[in-house]
């Protein structure tokens, strides 16, 4: 019976998973962190409502946002926490271990590569790439090891890796991500402002940390015409 | 005429500013972010269809996100880029200079001051703050002095300060949230993990780098599934 639920579980999600949004993905990121905490302070179970409340999420939203991959939680109870926590690392892929490589070992590359919340949620972050002949052959303060650019392709042959991240400045990033298409990485995400372009079968996401300092200034802005 | 659609268009926006939600705040700086470009190609003019199209947007949803704050757009020309550059720039309070402290100067205050997409948008970072004596009195590549987090609260009374973003490692966030609470600062973007505790005055913006690894991660599980 739990086997059978567990097998109608798995194939509405994969039905599901083709046409859920990269909001609800994003969200589903978000939960995982709450439930991570709670397993942590030892809670066992939970209501969208109580999780909504503490962690100032959307009850509705979360009940939505999970119906898009099967039934979870148990009328009367809630979530169990950490069953929850384990299905929603399936759903995202984070159960198995990703490796994740950075090109460019300046300040942010450095401080991506020492990131605590990646190594957290299962990722491995293999290898700096750089240019720079003074940076080659050094790591982050972490132990993350910087290597030549030129060697990418090559260990890419040798060793599964699955994203990098663009961490160079924004006139070298069309060609970084060029040589990273080049070794056969599918998965991309950039921190260089500006547009890239990559084939098809490249899931390219920015990140553009302005946006988020500009949503804070329209929040300034608009806190000045209320009380003004 | 000119004059008076432009109060309407502001009274209209003043009633609408309170509504909006994040993300459509949000997605007003991507756009913002495409007409610089398109601007600095010494275009004129765009459909909404055209720029959805050339930035892989939705050309429906611009046109919403944009009625929230008056009428923009002529019908058969489209958007006259420079005047909705400007009025976006206005709708998101970035027609006054903003400044910006960033407390931890460790590779990710390091790399935020030089970040050249906050200054190219009107962000001025006054200040990197550390505890540490070896990084009090340097400053970043880009030339960003780097005080004693002790001075905060003086700099603050003395100049104007909007927002603070909190680059410390997690167990130094709270202690320096509050820190930053007491300077008087109302906006604070943070990069540190974990839940942050700030006054009902205070607006805080948490940035987790982890979530967008995990859609990528969801996209490669996915990928998998469809292809075996």
């Amino acid at each position: 019976m739990v086997a059978l639920n567990l097998v109608n579980r798995l194939n509405k999600r994969k039905q599901a998973s083709d046409q859920v949004s990269e909001l609800t993905i994003n969200r589903l990121s978000v939960y995982l962190r709450c439930l991570n905490e709670l397993d942590v302070a030892g809670t066992q179970t939970i209501s969208s409502q109580a999780l909504a409340e503490q962690f100032r999420l959307n009850a509705a939203q979360i009940r939505k946002d999970l119906a898009c991959f099967g039934e979870f939680g148990v009328r009367g109870v809630g979530y169990y926490i950490k069953e929850l926590r384990r299905d929603l690392r399936q759903i995202l892929g984070l159960d198995r271990h990703l490796r994740v490589v950075i090109m460019g070992a300046g300040n942010l590359g450095l401080a991506l590569a020492d990131y605590p919340g990646f190594r957290q949620e299962g990722f491995e972050i293999a290898a700096l790439f750089d240019a720079a002949n003074e940076k080659i052959g050094h790591e982050s303060r972490g132990g993350v090891p910087i290597y030549d650019i030129k060697a990418l392709k090559r260990l890419a042959r040798r060793e599964r890796l699955d994203i990098a991240v663009i961490a160079v400045p924004a006139p070298h990033a069309q060609p970084v991500v060029d040589v990273v298409v080049v070794a056969g990485i599918k998965a991309i995400l950039n921190f260089s402002p500006g547009a890239l372009k990559v084939p098809g079968d490249v899931k390219l996401k920015s990140v553009d940390l302005t946006v988020s300092l500009e949503s804070l200034s329209f929040y300034l802005a608009r806190g000045k015409e209320t009380r003004g």
